[in-house]
C-alpha cells in the first residue's frame, strides 16, 4: 500500500537553480538538492528534462543554487516556480550576480548561494540528476531562516508544480467522494484564493490570459478547493 | 571563495535507512534523501561505500527509509548514527517490521516509513546514489513534526558523523586562533557535555571503552568545545 500523504514527511528546502551565462539563462524553483560527498564537496540536483533551465545546464555544464528565505515574495515564487522561461525573460528586473563560471545567480530573497561545475550526469527517467562540484559558496544574510517545502506548503498553502519530482496528482490524495462545487479557487503558487461568492465575475468566465493578482501566476495554476 | 558555513543553509530531514532481510541487516542515520521522479514515484538516497548498510543494499537491492520525529531518543541517534553495525547488532531490542520485499524497517521514533526496490545505482566517489522505486509508504503518527538536520544541529547540538556527505571538518569552519583549553567535551551524537570542572575524573583520563551516559556513544565521538 502506498499512502502518498506520507511523501509530505520528507523534508526539503526551496531553492532557485539557475544556469546559462551573461547573454542568456534561466532559473526555476527546486527542492531536490543534497550534498553527496564531503571530499570533494559535491551536490546533486534533480532537474526535469522539460525544464528550460535543463537546456542551459546541458550547454554550460554549470549551475547555481540560491537559498530562499521564509518570507520570499510570492512574485519570486510565481515567476521562478510556475512560469516557463521559454515565454519571457525571468531575469528581467531581477538582481543577478554572475559567478566564477559565468553562471547567473539570483540574489532576490536569497540568504546564501552556491555555484557548481557539473562533473556527472545521471538519467533517471523524466528527470536528470546533475552532480556538481562546489566552486563558490557565500552567506548573504545569516539572520533569516531558509524556506522549507513544509513551511511553504503549510504556511503559504503552496503546492509543487507539475515538473517537480514531488508533484502529486491530487486524485491520489483525495478519497473519491461526490464533491460539491465550492466556487473557490486557489493559486498553487502563492495560495491566493479567488472566491466566486465575493467577485464580480465567476472564475470559470475569466479570460485565459488572466493572472493571479497576488503573484502573477496563470489562470491554469489555480485549483478548485 | 567557499564559505563552508553556507552549507548549513541547505535543509534536510533525518532518517534511518535500513537494508537486509529477516536473517541479518543494518541501518544508519541519513539526511540525503529526495524524490527524483513523480511518475513513477522514485527516490534517491546517498550512502557512503564504507557504511555496513551499503553492503546489504548491494546484496538485497532494497532499502527502507524511516522518518524520525523531532524528539527522537538520543539513544536511537547514537545507535544508528554514530556506531557501526559491524561491531554489534543494531536491531537488538529495536521495534522492527519487515516490508513486502523483506527489508527491515525501524519503527522506533518513526512517524512514517517508505520501502524501495533499487532500480539504478550511481557511483559518485566516496558515496553511491541508489534510485529506489516506491513499493510501500505509510504514516504512523501524523501529530509529530519530522526531525530536520537544522533542528538537530541547533536544538540538540548534534553534528554530522564522519561518513555523512555533509560532514564538515571543524578546521574548515573555525578560524585558526590560539585556543585555550576549556576542559569541556561534547558528545557529537546527543549533545551531552562532560565538564572536567564538575566531574571526579578528567575526560582525558577516562578509559577508552567509556560510553556517553546519555546515548551510549563512544569516547571518541566527543569533541572539545
Amino acid at each position: 500500500m502506498i499512502d502518498f500523504n506520507a511523501l509530505f514527511k520528507i523534508s526539503y528546502g526551496l531553492y532557485i537553480i539557475c544556469s546559462g551565462d551573461e547573454k542568456s539563462g534561466n532559473g526555476f524553483i527546486a527542492n531536490a538538492v543534497f550534498q553527496v560527498t564531503a571530499e570533494p564537496a559535491r551536490f546533486a540536483v534533480c532537474v526535469n528534462k522539460n525544464n528550460y533551465t535543463f537546456e542551459f545546464i546541458e550547454k554550460s555544464d554549470c549551475y547555481s543554487v540560491s537559498v530562499l528565505h521564509q518570507n520570499t515574495a510570492s512574485e519570486i515564487i510565481g515567476r521562478f516556480g510556475y512560469k516557463s522561461g521559454r515565454n519571457f525573460n525571468k531575469f528581467e528586473e531581477i538582481n543577478i550576480k554572475y559567478g566564477q563560471t559565468g553562471v547567473p545567480i539570483v540574489l532576490n530573497d536569497c540568504i546564501a548561494y552556491f555555484e557548481f561545475k557539473v562533473v556527472q550526469k545521471f538519467d533517471v527517467g523524466t528527470h536528470c540528476i546533475f552532480i556538481g562540484e562546489l566552486v563558490q559558496a557565500e552567506i548573504l544574510d545569516d539572520t533569516k531562516e531558509p524556506l522549507t517545502y513544509q513551511y511553504y506548503r503549510l504556511e503559504k498553502k503552496g503546492l509543487a508544480p507539475k515538473n517537480a519530482p514531488t508533484y502529486i496528482n491530487k486524485s491520489k490524495l483525495v478519497q473519491k467522494t461526490e464533491v460539491k462545487k465550492s466556487g473557490k479557487y486557489q493559486c498553487t503558487a502563492c495560495g491566493h484564493i479567488y472566491d466566486n461568492a465575493t467577485e464580480s465575475m465567476k472564475f470559470e468566465d475569466l479570460p485565459n490570459d488572466w493572472k493571479c493578482p497576488e503573484c502573477g501566476a496563470d489562470k491554469e495554476d489555480f485549483i478548485e478547493i
